[in-house]
Formats: C-alpha cells, structure tokens, sequence
C-alpha cells in the first residue's frame, strides 16, 4: 500500500484536509500517517529520513503533502525522496498579483488561537454541555439554536460539533415516549420556537442503535421507533420547523445543512 | 472589505480549509461568506448572482474558494465575476499520472459517512460524555487515553474533540483541591499509568478563567492557582507523564500535540 504524509509546522490539520480531498478522488487505499509540529531542522531532517525509508522499503514513492512557509525546512522536505504536493506553492503567486501585497507567512497561524474565537468555543461547548437533552434547567435565551428530536437522532453530537467548530451554542431537547400522546411542542419552548431546529432518522436505523443501546427494550422496539419518529415529523411539519433527515448524514454534513438552512453565523473563521 | 467566498457541492470544509490557509498569509480582514450544499444548476445560478452582486457593489472583485468536481456546476461558478482558485484543478492531473490511473469524481465526498468512522466517532463522544471529570463510575478499561490536570486547564473540550474529529476515547480527571495535601497518583488511576496525559496552564490564564466562574472564590484565587499548578507539575515530571501547557494552544493544537506525543492513531482520516 502507498503511503501518503500530511506534514506541517503546526497542527497538520490543513496539510490533512488538502491532501484527504485529493486522494479521495482516487479509489485506492493509503497508509496515512500525520506528523505536526515540524518546527526544526532537526526534526525535519529526521521526517525526511522516515520518508525516505518508507519509499526504500516500496516501490511507489510515498506522496507527501505538506503547508511549510519556512524555506529552510521546506527544502529539506522537498529534497525526499517521496513526492511533494504542496498547495500553498501554488496559489501565494496569483493571490499576492490579487491582492496586491506579499503574503507575510507566519509558521502554524491557522489554527492557533485567534483573539476572541477560542474562548468563544469553550463557553459555547461548556453551554451544550449545561444544556444537554434537557435535563437540566435550560438557559434557553442563550442559545443561538435549539436541536429537538427523539432520542438518538444525532442532537447531542451536533450541538457539540457546532460548539467545538464554529463557536455556536446549540441546546437541545429531546422528545421522549411521555411527550407522545398528544406531541406538541413544550410551552417552555414556545417562546423560543425560531431557535427550533428538528432532527429526524429512518427507523430501521434508529431501532439498530437503540437495540444496540437497550437490547429488547420497549425503547428500541421497532413499533415505538416507528411511532416516536412519525409523531415528531409530523409536529415538524404541522409547526413548521426545519428539520432533515441524519440517517445518511456525518456530523459535518448535519451541522453544515443547519447552519445554511438557519442562516446562523459562526463565530470563527 | 473584499469578500471571499467558500463554496461546495458538500460541506464547503475543505474549500474552508483550503481559502482560510491562504487568506491567512495576508495581513488583511475579509468578510468571509460559505455556501455548502450547491448541488444543481439552479443553486449554481443563485451562486453565481449572489457573487456577481457582491463585485457590482464592490470595486475589488470577490474571491471564490471552490473544489467542484462536477463540470456543468463548476463551468457556471467559473463564469462569475469574481476571482476563482480551485486546488483540485491543479493537483489532480499530476497526482493522476504519478498514481497510474483516472481520479474518479464523487460530489461531497469528503465528509460524508465513511463505513464504520461515524460510529466510532459518535461512540467515542458519548465514552467522553460518560467519563468526563470523573464524576461518574469511570471505564478506564477503555479508555484510549485519560487527560488529566486541574479544574479548567482544558480537558473537557480537548477530550470531545479528540471524539469527534478522530474518534479517540478520552476519559478525564479533575485533580481537586483535596487531592493536594499530598498530590499523587489515585489509587484507581494506577493500574493505567501509561494512558495518563497531563494538561497545565499558566497560572495568570486559570486565574482569570476561574474568576470568570466564580468571582472572589478560593478556588479562583491566585494563591490557589498557583498552588494547584505548582503540585500537579511536580507531580507530572515526578511520575514521567507527558504534559503539556495549553495556555497559548487552541484546541486544534492541543490534541495534535496529545496524538504526536502518544502516538494515539486517530480511528478516521
């Protein structure tokens, strides 16, 4: 199998996103292997003595994906024997012609701490927390968002997500059997249904998470599943709240379709 | 301000990634505008008047970040009137010839659900929710690594995206005010030595995030701050565990740093 690295002086984030979207085009499996944080020369000598031992030991030369600003590291890893990809190379030219100005590149400034985002992010992953299925006494004017659901179709680790990526405070209620027989929506969120955002999930693939939560419980049983989902999906509907579907969905596509089909801003770019 | 839009047929993440890399390398501000999801002609239309708008008002054309891979939605989208950088474009020929074969385009691939990572991913959210601050009955059994550290030194956010973004169980420990008469490592926490991590922070930061929590507490006192960091990097450096200060680190680097320092292989890419 060909290897592929994903090396930077930083976190390597950038250098995985570049290189992960590229050879996804491709139908063939790859060792991966991330190394962050090449700050030195020292260290970037040693990954160039790892790459070339990856490609002595293969007969495909490991492509190599990397963000380096330092020329001097640079060179060195360019100098590999695997082969280089590197974006930034290729863009610096055109964007600085744009722009009108040099780039001024500062090692690892991607995902550092920028001013205000960090501490944005922590309270905001504190509030899910806090405000976490309802459980606890809500703080519901906070929230910029308000995930509902049944239990299980993905509001805890959306809310989690949209804290941790984009610094934005989702709380999130679940609808649970006892709210079933005549399902509306609670009258401590009536004064906030804008916030509303619903969740929904096939059954089949309900029933297997709850059986594999709860094995032969009412709770994942198919006939419960079923109804609980019904009953929410028409409140979405009756009420007009937004809602989609997450069966088919990663937690990046449920977050991202929120925030476009809510207009939300992020706090962090 | 000039306008830079991200644009995609999936999540926009990678054009995200990929715009914010290089944006970053300029000392300038730019209203930042992402379009996820444009997955029709008739979107790809919208897109594209939305962007020619934006250069209308403007005397400095828009800057479009997109990874298109579908022709008739990428031929629209270049046809705008802003300024057009597509990293696939440039990469995906010479990747192609050093890999042997045709790169095989699927819209948003990227972040959708891979076989078994989501799963995994979710389980190990809900592993973090379950062990955080060791305020529960903790499975250390599983635990793929145990972030320790004093109360707000950064555990909890680090150890939900470590679950997210690699799928790796973090459990945590809180180190409290009665463990420091004479700090060491709790019995219970002994027989897994080898998955503690330790995090630390300068005294000033935990000060001042402690105040925030509770004004005038001894527990955000400076005496005891400085107390508790003091012990619990004598302690650390006594029992040879890893740590590392997360007062300048964003959440990104410090789990990048935990993964590097471990070795912890991420169960995704």
């Amino acid at each position: 199998m060909r290897t592929a690295f994903y090396i930077s002086d930083g976190t390597a984030i950038t250098s995985e996103a570049f290189g992960h979207a590229l050879l996804s085009l491709f139908p063939i499996e790859f060792n991966h292997q991330t190394i962050p944080f090449v700050e030195t020369i020292e260290k970037a000598l040693e990954v160039k003595e790892q790459i070339n031992k990856v490609c002595a030991r293969s007969n495909e030369p490991a492509v190599v994906f990397h963000t380096f600003v330092n020329n001097d590291i640079r060179e060195i890893i360019a100098s590999c024997d695997g082969v280089i990809y590197n974006f930034l190379e290729q863009f610096v030219a055109p964007l600085e012609k744009q722009l009108g100005m040099k780039a001024q590149p500062k090692a690892h400034k991607m995902y550092s701490i920028h001013e205000n985002s960090y501490d944005y992010r922590i309270e905001a992953v504190n509030y899910a927390l806090a405000n976490d299925d309802g459980t606890k006494v809500t703080n519901f004017d906070d929230a910029d968002v308000i995930l509902v659901g049944v239990s299980r179709s993905g509001k805890t680790p959306s809310s989690l997500y949209l804290a941790l990526q984009y610094g934005i405070k989702a709380a999130n209620y679940p609808f649970t059997d006892e709210d079933m027989d005549d399902l509306s929506i609670p009258n401590f969120l009536k004064p906030y249904k804008k916030k509303l955002f619903g969740l929904t999930i096939d059954a089949q693939r309900l029933i297997d998470i709850r059986d594999n939560r709860m094995s032969n419980s009412k709770y994942a049983s198919p006939r419960q599943c079923r109804m609980e989902i019904r009953e929410v999906e028409k409140l979405y509907k009756k009420e007009k709240i937004p809602f989609i579907n997450t069966t088919k969905f990663s937690v990046e596509e449920i977050t991202a379709r929120i925030l476009s089909e809510t207009g939300l801003q992020r706090c962090k770019y």
